[in-house]
């Protein structure tokens, strides 16, 4: 039986089993794989799905309360005014969006979130539930037959991702680490407490060296196998070959216009010196061609 | 079958197999337990276990650099000056010494808490493996039949508890929250990137309100069953009884100082205005008496 059958035979599925094969006599505890999600497991062109989810907040917001329109981030968004959205800052920006949640119990916004993806449609004309990469899915799918235990870690906001992971992927919430929102505890019904979100960023957002420090905090445990597509994920992928044993570091290089997008990795929030496929090569990550090695992009 | 059999019938059985058929209708995602560690899923007296291993690696420092013993906070420790620990305080104390583990790589640091509980006694003159209270395993793995997932939330080091949670209660390190020390990324070999352990603690202690707090930011969600013993775990055991659906809080009562001890659950580090038993009793929570609900205490 073929493990995984959207594969196209090349170096890169090559260079999977002979890990898995490499890795299978190892202690179960030191079993563990992470993948960044946007552009590694999903789409993330032309916009980020969360953004989508955060711009449609506003929408709902400003309905309520017209004003809110003149707040400069949320101007620059409304009018989509790529200098201006530019000038402020993606970063900046998405934590204003982020903070029209604040107030929300966890729960309340796990529920914004998963009546949003029923239905949604991305800006790339397909639903938001069919971004997902069928590819990555049959890997993950094998790395859990091969005992290992996968998380993702994501530069978007954990809770978002947490919502829908078990859905999407098979992976529960506990082992989804991304950027944190702040929380308050407040006083509930007969004793009980209550969480509410803040419009408050914990930490540093989950890109590059916090990717590993986050991971290890929450996570506990080094990978020995790591997928990315940015350099935002370079430092996740140097940590899962460092080890003395088995490793594989996974770069998605998007170089498929046809049937998804063509673009280099170079996170727009980061500065990167030079593109991740060339970081890829001088580190001996593995490339994974979109073009050559997926047989099927999507899961249709 | 029995699937509680060191817990004799009574009220706290007959609580948790009674919240159980409840839960059992419930969404599996909602299925979510969560236990404090220290003086809850094993003995805590008459010193933290987290402590013997700090202490026991300051003797191993000192022996080796022996001017760290004139440092106040050793001082008090290699001394066993109850007041000097007291007016420095414990906790300003346990940060001295897990500062002593700074430039340990993760992976290191596990191995020397696995080679020191191997064989560690603890100062109640058990050995510190055989220090696991019996019904609560029985309890993890009942919760872990009926489909629930089970975490840890303690107040002490998450990564301590972490190397060996799989161990004694087969809970995955990812499953743990604990206080978390701060790491920093240095550059490995081949490109590689390495995390040392630092001296500094991330946010605060996991006591309290950060019990949830952490636990929502870290695993994502809502316990609907929290056990506890001090008031560290108030908040805690607040928080998995704030829904609408079947909760559950059990306190554990150290009230058997034939077995184990006798003590109430006034966390030393916190300002509790009443014993926890007290707050147990006015919130409703159910009450787990070690002489009486217990037919065996330890694992022997």
């Amino acid at each position: 039986m073929n493990p995984l059958p959207s594969w196209r035979p090349g170096q890169a599925r090559t260079a999977v089993l002979d890990f898995l094969a490499a890795a299978r006599d190892l202690p179960a505890e030191q079993r563990v794989a992470y993948f960044d999600n946007d552009g590694t497991l999903w789409c993330e062109r032309p916009t980020y799905v969360q953004w989508d989810f955060l711009v449609d907040q506003l929408r709902l917001r400003v309905a309520e309360e017209p004003s809110l329109a003149q707040e400069p981030e949320f101007a620059a968004v409304l009018e989509a005014r790529r200098e201006a959205i530019e000038s402020i800052g993606l970063a900046r920006i998405a934590v204003a969006l982020a903070g029209l949640c604040a107030g929300l119990t966890p729960e309340e916004f796990v529920g914004r979130v998963r009546d949003w993806t029923a239905t949604a449609v991305h800006a790339s004309g397909r639903a938001v539930r069919a971004l997902v990469y069928r590819p990555m899915c049959e890997l993950i799918d094998l790395l859990r037959t091969e005992g290992f235990t996968v998380g993702i870690v994501t530069g978007g906001g954990a809770e978002f991702l947490r919502a829908v992971s078990a859905e999407l992927y098979g992976v529960p919430p506990d082992r989804v680490v991304g950027t944190s929102v702040g929380y308050r505890l407040t006083d509930g019904d007969r004793g009980t407490v209550v969480l509410r979100r803040t419009a408050r960023i914990v930490g540093d957002a989950n890109e590059g060296a916090a990717k590993v420090t986050n991971a290890q905090t929450q996570l506990g445990r080094r990978p020995i196998f790591a997928a990315g597509n940015s350099a935002g994920d370079a430092e996740l992928l140097r940590w899962a070959t460092a080890g003395p044993g088995p490793g594989l570091a996974l770069l998605l290089d998007h170089d498929d216009p046809e049937r998804e997008f063509a673009y280099d990795g170079r996170a727009e929030t980061f500065t990167a010196s030079e593109p991740v496929t060339v970081t890829a090569d001088r580190l001996g990550w593995t490339r994974i061609s979109m073009a050559r090695d997926w047989d099927q992009v999507f899961a249709d």
